[in-house]
C-alpha cells in the first residue's frame, strides 16, 4: 500500500490466477482499495469465467505434444501414459484427452478405477487397437505410478511422458489474446466506473463480472458433459 | 440418390460449409432424404453458429505468419500488408488483425478508406511507433493494391504478405476438434431422433441446431464491438 | 569510430548479412579496425560458409507453409504457386522445393522456361496427379505473373501465395542455434588472437574463417546437384 | 526370404536404426541378398554418419518443449531437470542442451556429478541468475532422481518433465527430408551398381557409404568439442 501511495495509484488491474486472486482481495479487504481481477491460468479453475487466459494455450501445447506420441502410437502396440498439469483439478486433461482421442482420462473430480483402464485396453485389443493414450491430471494420480500398474496387468509395453512446465509457456493462442483483449478491456471499463472488488469472466461467451468474494468462496466445476462424450467417442 | 440407395443409406451427416451445406439441401428437397450439417469452414461464414470447425485452426495459423512479421517488423521502420482468406467476409481479417495487435483491418461488411489508413500511420509515426501490420481481407480489396496505394503516401517501406491456402491447412486445434467432437454426436443423435434437414452449431457456448432452409437463408453478422475493440486497442 | 573510441572499444564482432559485411569491410580498411563477421542471414548468400545463421530457420517456415498448402493441394485439382525470398539467390526456393516436394522450382541462377512447367504439369495430370506446388524465388519472377501465365494455358486453378516477411521471423531452429554459438565463439577467439578482418564460416562441417576482402568480392554458388536431385524427385 | 522371392525382389533398400541394420545384415550374411541401409533413427547413433534422418526433427522437437520451459523458467527461481531420449548415448541431450542454453548437460558418454551441478546452480545464484536448466539423457540417469538429489542440496524449486515419445513423432523438419532425399536416390544408385551390404551416410556435408560390418561393428563417437562449448556457453 505504500509503494501504491508513493506512486499515486488509487487502483489496480490485477492479472494471474487463484493466488492473485486471493491476495489482492485481502489486499482490498484491508486497504479499501479497489481491484478488477483479470483471470489468467493456464489451470482454467476460477470460478467465474468458463475460460482463463492461458488455457486454450496450454491446452493446444499438450495437444500438439499428444499428436506427436500418437504418431509412434499407430506404428508401435504401445500403451502411453501423459502426465499433464491440474493440481486440483482436471480442465487440462479433460479438454486435451477429448481433442487427442485418448483412450482414458484420469482427473481428481471424477473417481477413477485402474481396472476399469486395464479391462478398456483389453477389450480395444482385442478389437484391433494396436496403441493406448491414457490422460493422467497430476492431481489424479502420478503417471509413473499409473504405468507401472498397467504394466503389470497387460501384455504390452507402457511408456511414460511428463509434460511438465512447457505447458506454462510458449506464444499465447488467438482464444488466450481474444479473451485478454476483452477481459483486460472491461477491467479498465469497470474501474473507470468505480467499481471495486470484481472479477471479469467469459460465461456462455458473454463478458460477465462477478464479486471477487463468490469467486474465492465458490469451486468451478468439471464439465462432467465432455468428460462422457470423451468416453464415448474413445471406445 | 442412386448410389446412396445402392448402399442402403437412408440419411446422411454432411460435413461442411456454404457450398455443402446448399448442395445438400437441395437434396433434401429433391428427395427428402433426412440430412444433418455439421458446419465446417475456416471461413465461419454460416449462419447458425458461433464458430465453424476449421475457423479457430485458421486464425491461429495467420496468427503466427503475423507473429513472424511483427518479429521482423519491430527491428526494421516498416509498413507490412498481409492479405488473409474470406471471400465475402471479414472473419478471419477481423481475429487475426484483433489478436495479432494490427494498425488496421480492412474487411467487406465496414466501409474502409485507405486514407484513414495512411493518417493513423503518420500518427504512430508522430509517437514513435517504427511498424504497422494492416490485415485485408481477400473479400475487401488486394493486399498489392493497397500496399501501392499506401507506398505513395507514405515514406516508409511497404511489403505484402499474401497467405494464400496455408489458412486451409495444418492440424487442427484443440477448439476445432472439441466443436467437430460436439457438433458429430450432436448431429448423429439428431439423426437418429427422425430429423430431417438441421444445421448444428454452437450459439453462446451452447450446441443447438438451426431448420437448414434459415441457415440457407440467413447471412451471419459480423461482430462490431471487436472490430471497434481492434480499433481501440491498436490506436 | 568516434562512439567506438569513446567507450574504448578496440574490435568488434559484426553479425549480419551481405550489407553489414561490406558495410564493416569499408570500416576496416578506413580505420584499421579488427572486424570478424558472423554471417547472419536468412537468404544463404554469403561466400565462405556453406549455412548462414537463420536460413534453416526461413527454410522451416516456408515448409511448414508449404505442408499446409499441400494439405489442400491433395483435396482439390489445384496448382499452387508459391513465392519465397531470395532476391538475387535462390537457396530459399532450392532447399523449400527439394523438402517440399515440389513439381517444380524457378530460382535466378538456373535459367527457366515456363512452358516446360506446363508441359510438367500437363504430363503430370496424364499420370493422374492432381495438384501441383511450384516455388518460385523473388529475385527469379513474381508470382502473381508465373501464376497468371500458368492458368492462361492449363485447364486448373492456379493460387498463388507470396510467404513474405514472415520467412524472417519466428523462433530459430536447433541448426540456426548451434551455427551461431559455433560461430560466435570462433569470433572471440580471433579476435583474441588479434585477426582482422576474417569472415567465420562453416564449410564441410566444420568452423573456417575466410578474409573479408574474399567474401565481399566473390559470389557463391547453388548446388546444381541438389537442383537436379529435386527436379528427378518430383518427376 | 520367401516372401522376397515369391515378390520377385532381388536388393532391398532398409530405411531404419541400429536394429533395422544389424537385422538386415544378417539376412545379407545368410542369403547374399543385396542390402543398402538408409540410417534413419531419432538416436543419431550409427556410426558411418554424422546425422541420422529424424535426428534434426526430434532435436527441435525437445528444443522447442525447453524454450517453453524457459518461458516459465525465467518468471520463476526455479531448477527444471527435462530428460530426453538417448538409451545409449547423449546425442540428443547435447545438441538439446547446447542449442536450448542448459546449465547442465547429463550424457553416458561424458562421467558426471551432480555435486558439480549443485555447484554451478549455487554459483549461477550468486551471480543473480534466478532459473537453471538441466538436460539429462536417459541412458544416463532417470530425470525424477536427479530431481530428488538437487532438491536436497539448494534451497529452491526443482521440477521434472519427462518429454518421451513426442520427440519420435511430428512432421520432419527440413534437414531431415533433405538427407532422406540424397541418401535414398544413392541407396538406390548402389544397388542398382550392384553393391551389396553398405550403409549410406553423410559425413562432412558429404554423401558417402561404408561397409554394414564396419558400421555394425563399430561405435559412434559423441562431439567433446561440442559439449565443452555447452559448458563455456552456459558458465
Amino acid at each position: 500500500m505504500e509503494t501504491l501511495k508513493a506512486y499515486n495509484i488509487d487502483g489496480l488491474v490485477v492479472i494471474g490466477g487463484d493466488g492473485s486472486i486471493k491476495a489482492s482481495y485481502e489486499l482490498y479487504k484491508e486497504y479499501g482499495l479497489p481491484i478488477i481481477n483479470v483471470p489468467a491460468s493456464i489451470d482454467n479453475d476460477i470460478f467465474g469465467t468458463d475460460y482463463t487466459i492461458g488455457f486454450d494455450t496450454a491446452v493446444n501445447t499438450a495437444l500438439e505434444a499428444i499428436d506427436k506420441i500418437r504418431d509412434t502410437a499407430t506404428s508401435h502396440e504401445r500403451v502411453f501414459v501423459v502426465e499433464v498439469m491440474g493440481r486440483n483439478n482436471g480442465f487440462i486433461a479433460l479438454d486435451v484427452g477429448l481433442t487427442g482421442g485418448a483412450e482414458a482420462i484420469i482427473i481428481p473430480e471424477i473417481p477413477f478405477n485402474l481396472d476399469a483402464v486395464v479391462q478398456k485396453i483389453r477389450y480395444g485389443q482385442q478389437r484391433g487397437k494396436s496403441s493406448f493414450i491414457i490422460i493422467v491430471a497430476e492431481g489424479a494420480a502420478k503417471g509413473e505410478e499409473v504405468a507401472e500398474y498397467l504394466s503389470k496387468r497387460i501384455n504390452i509395453d507402457v511408456r511414460v511422458s511428463l509434460l511438465g512446465h512447457m505447458q506454462r509457456g510458449g506464444s499465447p493462442t488467438a482464444l488466450s489474446r481474444e479473451l485478454a483483449c476483452k477481459l483486460g478491456a472491461r477491467a479498465a471499463q469497470l474501474l473507470h466506473e468505480g467499481k471495486e472488488a470484481l472479477v471479469t469472466g467469459i460465461i456462455s461467451d458473454k463478458i460477465v463480472e462477478t464479486p471477487t468474494e463468490e469467486v474465492v468462496r465458490r469451486k468451478k466445476k468439471i464439465d462432467v458433459t465432455a468428460y462422457k462424450l470423451a468416453n464415448m467417442l474413445a471406445t
